[in-house]
């Protein structure tokens, strides 16, 4: 195992001093900047998570701001999702893809305002693209990453910790709405939404300075709740089923072999980049997918590049993530599979990187 | 010391193995890929580089490839610094800037045709950018990244380590030139330059399948020249004054403000995004610029956030990178100081991470 080597570039967070002090074992690194991987144990974290409560660090889902007339436009132009049904205060989960519809960003918009949104960024400088149709285009729109880092709270007793910070009204936010609460004089938008299926709520802290308090807060109010630091868990995620930009998809992916088709509303999402491309594919679909795929035998390795799947040796698609899951005894993982071997049921093998081969399954859903 | 939690999404490299087995202690993160930081220790890698000869795997300074009719108008568009006299066969060290002035990065540009460049890139996704540009004004250009890892020869005896693998007549390439030579039926891209003051040679391997057997053929043919497993050495690159993009400059600066302004020709390079917020700059100068500064004492701690410098009470900048150098016996550090304070021999302070302050100096150059 290898240490990370640290510097500015590699940028801390406003809660970095809470994470440290909470004993982080791990990083990875995330729109350049620290995300905590571990804590006290990657199966320890995952039973935690899946009991009680934590706080994650997810200041590196980092937002780029659209803002001025003609922010829609631009948004709309950035995903095939049609937008003209979103209100202020929702959340839509939105494919980025390039003009041939190639994936180059799966973020989360927010919609602040008819002229105002973030989008809460996976793994890849998308500000970079924003700004370059803007320019492109010569849009009336400011295009920057504000001051907002947004700080998580997850598991099944989030709404109980939430509500001792925020008061009870925190509570009635719907799944991926957001509502406006006041920490120490600032407003800040709080969605129900996470990198988890265990429930919870992502604050979107805007300044910096009010980080740590609020990190302390959440943790004081936490005690009888079990409350601790945590980070988005790989076992959890891939039980779940919830896709990594980088890891399950890159730009040489359609939102359609990702399983996004449905956020793909081609023909009425008018503007979109990227669009004639992805009628094409709308209309032939896609030859191969995104699949759940349980691979037999013992714990396996680290997945840290893609393993190829194969029906006899016939390479047939590849893994992604993959990792031993405590509660269901088996190797999850998440996997591309192509048209002719993807039904549920069907038996495969993965190819380890030492070169041995494990019987796997294609399943027909996730593991939650 | 947390250790780097290995995914898919942080890509090995064509040269990884060999970095593995020569016993790769730290990594950082660069353009989403591994990039090796020390195998024996700093200290030792810093002394070797600089009396024999290294072998680093930079495959993370990805290309960003420009083909087709107008890739020439792109890449002008890019970078204020004048393309007009640069002939195929030369490297061009460009700031490419937005809209404002801000650098988005720090590339080599390497012209392989009239209507063919690569864009060797710093650690941010460019490739969006220029992509997003491409689109936007409708030019007639490919824009992707291609199989292309770069492989790094440095220090003294890199002249002799290369000629044993490609002939002598690699001993003639000229400084940020390039030739091309053949390598296992490939042509490969070889030029003299790379990130240390040591000299040496950075060879665009062309197909990630001849990675690791040019990596063992180098290894094997340095065997009397005590070739050895490197990276870039945080020392070295300090002494040097090589600056690091997200390190030592942001989009929050303008070249000028980098001491980049002898690469703006911002009244010939026509077409060039930014070039009225540049030429404002270049007419009034900028109020802040990156000095080499001297830091008294004992060896100062690991630099992953701006430190501020004080000139009594006032805040005049921030160091952005700072080490201690064994040949030089001092610290030493790349910051930013206000012109109020810029000049050689200002008596300054630095405020580290613990609360305490250092003096500090303000040096003539960097100490190579």
């Amino acid at each position: 195992m290898a240490l990370i080597s640290l510097s500015r570039r590699l940028r801390r967070t406003p809660f970095s001093e809470g994470v440290e002090a909470a004993g982080v074992k791990g990083y990875t690194v995330y729109n350049h900047m620290l995300l905590p991987t571990v804590f006290h144990s990657i199966e320890d974290d995952y039973h935690h998570l899946k009991r009680a409560v934590q706080v994650w660090d997810v200041a590196c889902e980092r937002q780029v701001e659209l803002r001025g007339p003609d922010a829609g436009r631009l948004m709309q132009m950035l995903t095939p999702r049609d937008l003209r049904g979103m209100l202020p205060g929702q959340c839509y989960y939105v494919p980025i893809v390039d003009e041939t519809g190639g994936m180059l960003n799966d973020p989360v918009a927010v919609k602040l305002a008819e002229d105002r949104w973030w989008v809460s960024i996976a793994d890849s400088d998308l500000l970079y693209w924003v700004k370059g149709l803007a320019y492109g285009f010569r849009l009336d729109v400011l295009v920057d990453e504000p001051d907002v880092s947004p700080l998580a709270v997850q598991g099944p007793k989030s709404d109980d910790l939430m509500a001792a910070v925020f008061g009870d009204k925190v509570r009635d936010i719907r799944f991926f709405r957001f509502g406006m609460f006041e920490f120490l004089g600032h407003q800040l938008a709080i969605a129900r939404s996470g990198y988890s299926k265990q429930g919870g709520f992502e604050i979107y802290v805007e300044g910096s300075e009010i980080g740590m308090p609020l990190w302390n807060v959440l943790m004081e109010a936490g005690r009888d709740l079990d409350v601790r630091a945590g980070c988005p868990n790989l076992i959890e995620r891939i039980e779940s089923g919830l896709l990594s930009y980088g890891n399950d998809m890159t730009d040489e992916n359609t939102p359609h072999e990702c399983g996004l088709g449905r956020f793909c509303n081609t023909h009425t999402a008018i503007g979109c980049v990227g669009r004639d491309a992805l009628l094409r594919v709308a209309q032939e679909g896609p030859v191969r997918q995104i699949r759940s795929i349980e691979i037999d035998g013992p714990a396996v390795p680290a997945c840290d590049q893609l393993w190829q799947i194969r029906a006899g040796e016939q390479v047939v698609g590849r893994v992604s993530s993959a990792t031993w899951s405590p509660d269901f005894q088996t190797n999850v993982a998440i996997g591309m599979v192509r048209m002719t071997h993807w039904n549920p049921g069907t038996e495969l093998a993965v190819e380890l990187p030492d070169g041995s081969r494990r019987d796997a399954l294609v399943k027909e859903g996730f593991w939650n």
